[in-house]
């Protein structure tokens, strides 16, 4: 185990740290895309390994709406969410490579976000700006610059860290080697922002929310509770509901019993579930938070402005790696392929076999191990 | 045109009426079976045609989640929902035959719902009982009693009327020569019981809702709104809605343009296209009833209590007629092709070819009609 102290040598902050472990670095004011502006911003972020002499072994790791910086396990005891792909002896082996990964700006896992203080010391709420995916790439560059890394051996992610992925290998053409983007096409369709409105909204009309000044308050629970059922349906395949829940009621409660008022009757399971599922989020996700993301997730489109997706795309220099998930409903494998046939050159868009639809990418994110050993992690 | 008296003959109502005109029947009190009740319970109804000397040509129609009891135009200049198949000359030819659309018990447009009156003259609301598509079913077989109607030729319905029509054949087999199930399975599925709870919660959620009581102060339209966009994007196909708003924005707003707070950023044509689709519905549709109606359709379940769908349906005597939307991806056509399965000797699910989703059991349901003349309304 190293040391966690980290060595400034000329601007450029070498790794001597421990892995896993939640750091922050000030990357200095940001001009928004969208016309906004952020005049302090810092990311945290968490590595794995240790940064070679020519700093050619680093690797971006980009989480996804609702996830954190916490990749794989590290020095700690907690559990990563991508610990089938990264870690001492795996795919993405951090004995090799140096692993970085960001929390995205406006998220609420220590970079700046709507819940951080402003300069006058007052929690941003309502007047955090409207931020990107692009916003969010721009900073993580800064990131880049401050630990010293050129160019990435490889920027990957799944769902919306594969927006930023996308993101990076278009913005920065000489700055990624190998771009791997899992589960998400090349922009965000009609019907993933047609989900995303309905998540918003439901957070927006909680009366808690409070236009987002709810800081100090309670918190918008219910609304931020309903988004996350929402979104949770979209994460799951049909067949996965109904194979695991069915028409089954809740323990001994009974959906088709209710004497009194029909408020009172028992929950259904699957109801339970997704009053689990809210829960858990609830407990660990800043409202805020959950609309600027989301919110920047609707803006991921790789062609805006830069004369569409082809063109967007002709100029970058990564060798691209795709996979959908077989039975994703959200992010469909249509859109994996019709942003393979974007880019330049044959890129084969490999496939996760799973039945639990988009959510694949996290819990069948080992079946890509071979291939990217083969393919981008050859160190 | 006929006139629009009714004379009651013998405990038997005959037409002489106008077609296309809503009236009401009292059918005395109803035990529910969640185990509440009503004390006195009214139904809202329209026809078409005459009821002929032996009964022997009377449909009945059921209207979907959110629709009403005018089918067909009829006198009046309002077009109907099912035009395309209701009608004089039309597949179900109201020159020959003697329709009756019922409102669902629990609704808004006349039958007894959460917004009536009680006996002491005070609005339901959250005292509203619990009620299923059973007991709709049981209270339209009222009806059909008060209006002299034994047996039905016909009872047809799509989507929750096809769960209502499924039912009339399982509780009544004897009173339902043919029966007409378009666009929904023998039961609601996890995944549909989950999308309703969203829907439902979004209504409960809204602090205009008041537990349901809200009639006199402002209505919930907010949240009812809410449950409206989480249902229409399911009633939607994805290729449906990418193809015809994409990422545009609407009119001259910019989606990704905000250069104050992020809730000033301009809308997408579906962001705005689905708040023109909650608009419409708050104008017209009552939260509550939107809530008892969509708690009913998770009720759907031909087999609960009955020994399963195939036992349940073992004893109709109906001739089945299936229909399923090739681009539903809410009552998946598997969910029909299942209940074919279940239902005795061999039963075809025929496929309404739409892109549009499940809402071409509305839109395309002209292309059953020849079909439909074929097996069912061959008078």
């Amino acid at each position: 185990m190293e040391d966690s102290t980290t060595r400034e040598d000329g601007g450029r902050t070498t790794a001597a740290r421990q892995d896993g472990v939640l750091r922050t670095v000030a990357i200095g004011a940001l001009q928004l895309e969208a016309g906004g502006a952020l005049p302090e911003v810092e990311l945290a972020y968490e590595t794995w390994g240790t940064l070679n002499a020519d700093a050619s072994n680093a690797v971006l790791v980009q989480h996804a709406l609702t996830g954190d910086t916490h990749v794989a396990q590290g020095d700690g005891d907690e559990p990563g969410w991508w610990d089938a792909l990264v870690g001492s002896g795996k795919p993405v082996d951090t004995d090799k490579y140096f692993v970085v990964a960001p929390n995205m700006l406006g998220g609420c896992y220590g970079s700046t976000g709507p819940s951080s203080l402003d300069p006058e010391g007052t929690p941003w709420g309502s007047r955090f700006p409207f931020v990107t995916i692009r916003d969010s790439v721009r900073a993580e560059a800064r990131l880049a610059d401050r630990l010293g890394i050129r160019r990435w051996h490889a920027v990957l992610g799944g769902s919306m860290g594969g927006a930023r992925a996308l993101e990076w290998a278009a913005t920065y053409p000489d700055r990624v080697r190998h771009c791997v983007v899992v589960a998400i096409g090349g922009y965000s369709t009609a019907e993933q922002i047609a989900l995303a409105q309905a998540q918003v909204l439901a957070i927006r009309q909680d009366p808690a929310y409070r236009g987002g000044d709810y800081y100090g308050g309670p918190a918008p629970v219910a609304g931020l509770g309903l988004a996350r059922r929402i979104a949770h349906i979209s994460y799951r395949s049909e067949p996965e509901l109904n194979f695991r829940f069915g028409r089954r009621g809740q323990g001994a409660e009974n959906p088709v019993e209710a004497p009194g008022a029909a408020a009172e009757r028992g929950r259904y399971q699957v109801e339970s579930y997704l009053d689990h599922q809210a829960e858990k989020l609830v407990s660990r996700f800043d409202a805020n938070s959950y609309v600027t993301i989301t919110e920047a997730l609707m803006s991921h489109d790789v062609g805006r402005g830069r004369g569409g997706m082809q063109r967007a795309l002709a100029g970058a220099k990564a060798e691209f790696f795709l996979a959908s998930v077989n039975s994703d409903r959200l992010y469909f494998p249509e859109q994996s392929d019709e942003l393979a046939r974007a880019l330049p050159g044959e890129v084969p868009v490999h496939s996760i076999d799973a039945k639990i639809g988009h959510d694949g990418f996290l819990t069948e994110i080992g079946q890509l191990g071979g291939e990217l050993r083969r393919r981008v992690f050859t160190g």
